[in-house]
C-alpha cells in the first residue's frame, strides 16, 4: 500500500473496508445476515448511477433451504460447497423490461418508455448497466461488513429457467454473502501496476 | 433516507460521499485534479474483484488540450460542453489482451493464459469484467472527493479508431472528473423501491 492514498477524501478505515482489506471469501461462519441488512445494502447502492437512470439490476436473495436447493445444482461444482454454506446468496440479474419503470424513474421525459421498442436493444442496455450495478452491489455488501463472494461459474440458462422462466431477467453474477469462516482466503493475487493499466495524455 | 442505513458498517459520512450525496455533475469548476489523485484512484479501485483476477479495465486520462481535441468530436453533442470543461476526462476501455498478464495476475495456474485462445471469448470476458470495474471506478472518483460524470453518449467506433487503433481496447464509458461548478445538478431522479427491484426467497 502506498502513501498516495492519503490524498483521497474517503477515510482510511472506509478504504480498507471496501477495497484493501476486503477479500473474496471462500468459507463462511454461521453468523446470520438479517433482512434489515439486506434492505440497507439495497438502499445504499440504489443511488449509484445508470444510463438514463434505468436501474436494470434485480436482486434475488436466496435464504431458505428450499430456494437454495433450487440454486445449487446450477452452480459449477467448485462453487457448490461455498454457495451451500453462505448465510445468504444473491442472484443478480438484468431486467430487459426496465423501460416499464421509466415513467417513474425518468419522469421529465414522459414518453421515454417509447424509445425502447426493440427487445435486443433493451437486453444490451440492461446487461451493460446491470454490470455497473453489480460492481456497486459488491462494494455495498462490503459496506455492510460482510464478505462478498462473486461467481460467474454457474449455468446461466439453468438459473434463468429455474428462477426467471416467466420473466425478462438475465442472470449475471451469483454472490455469496456472509462473515468469513476458517481459511476463508486464498493468497492475495497481484494487481496490475498503474503503468500497466493507466495512461495520462 | 431511512434509518435502516445505520445497520451498515460503513460510516455515514463515507456512505454520503460515495452514494447518497454524490451526484452526476454536468458543470465543473476550475479546481484542478492532480496526477497524484488520479494515481490514488487507481491504487484504490484496483483491489476490487474480477473473474480469475483478469483486471481488463484500462484507463486513459485525458488532460492535455491536444488529447481533448481528439476526443471531443466523438462525444454526443449534448455531452461536448461538459467534456470540454471537466479538468480531466477518463476513457474507460476493456482490453481483450488481458490474458497476456495472467502469468503475473494468476500465477498459481502457470498456463492460465492458454485457456483463452479465442478472441471472441476474451472480448466477451473483458467487457463483462471491465463493466464491473467501471462501477468500482465511478465510486473511486467519488472517494477522491470529485464528482464523476459517466457517459455512454459517444461514438465508440470513432473513439476506438482515434485512441486504440493499434490495440485491443474497446471503449466502454467516458467519465468527466472534477469539482462541480455552478448549477451542476439536474434534480435527483427517483430510485426503484426495495420491493420493485429485490426479492428474498
Amino acid at each position: 500500500m502506498t502513501s498516495t492514498l492519503d490524498v483521497l477524501e474517503l477515510e482510511r478505515s472506509a478504504q480498507e473496508l471496501l477495497f484493501q482489506e476486503a477479500r473474496t471469501a471462500n468459507t463462511f461462519s454461521d453468523e446470520p445476515v438479517s433482512d434489515e441488512q439486506l434492505r440497507a445494502i439495497y438502499d445504499l447502492v440504489k443511488w449509484a448511477p445508470t444510463s438514463m437512470n434505468i436501474q436494470p439490476l434485480r436482486i434475488t436473495f436466496v435464504r431458505s433451504d428450499e430456494a437454495r436447493a433450487r440454486l445449487l445444482p446450477h452452480m459449477a461444482e467448485g462453487n457448490r460447497a461455498k454457495t451451500g454454506a453462505a448465510p445468504v446468496v444473491a442472484i443478480l440479474s438484468a431486467d430487459s423490461d426496465f423501460h416499464e419503470h421509466l415513467p417513474k424513474t425518468f419522469p421529465h421525459v414522459p414518453n421515454a418508455k417509447d424509445r425502447f421498442p426493440e427487445l435486443s436493444q433493451r437486453e444490451q442496455m440492461a446487461r451493460f448497466n446491470g454490470l455497473l450495478q453489480v460492481g456497486y452491489f459488491i462494494l455495498g455488501v462490503r459496506a455492510a461488513g460482510f464478505a462478498a463472494g462473486p461467481m460467474t461459474g454457474f449455468d446461466a440458462a439453468g438459473v434463468r429457467q429455474e428462477f426467471f422462466a416467466d420473466g425478462t431477467q438475465e442472470p449475471l453474477v451469483v454472490v455469496n454473502i456472509g462473515k468469513p469462516g476458517p481459511d476463508a482466503w486464498f493468497p492475495r493475487l497481484p494487481r496490475l501496476d498503474f503503468d500497466e493499466a493507466v495512461e495520462v495524455i
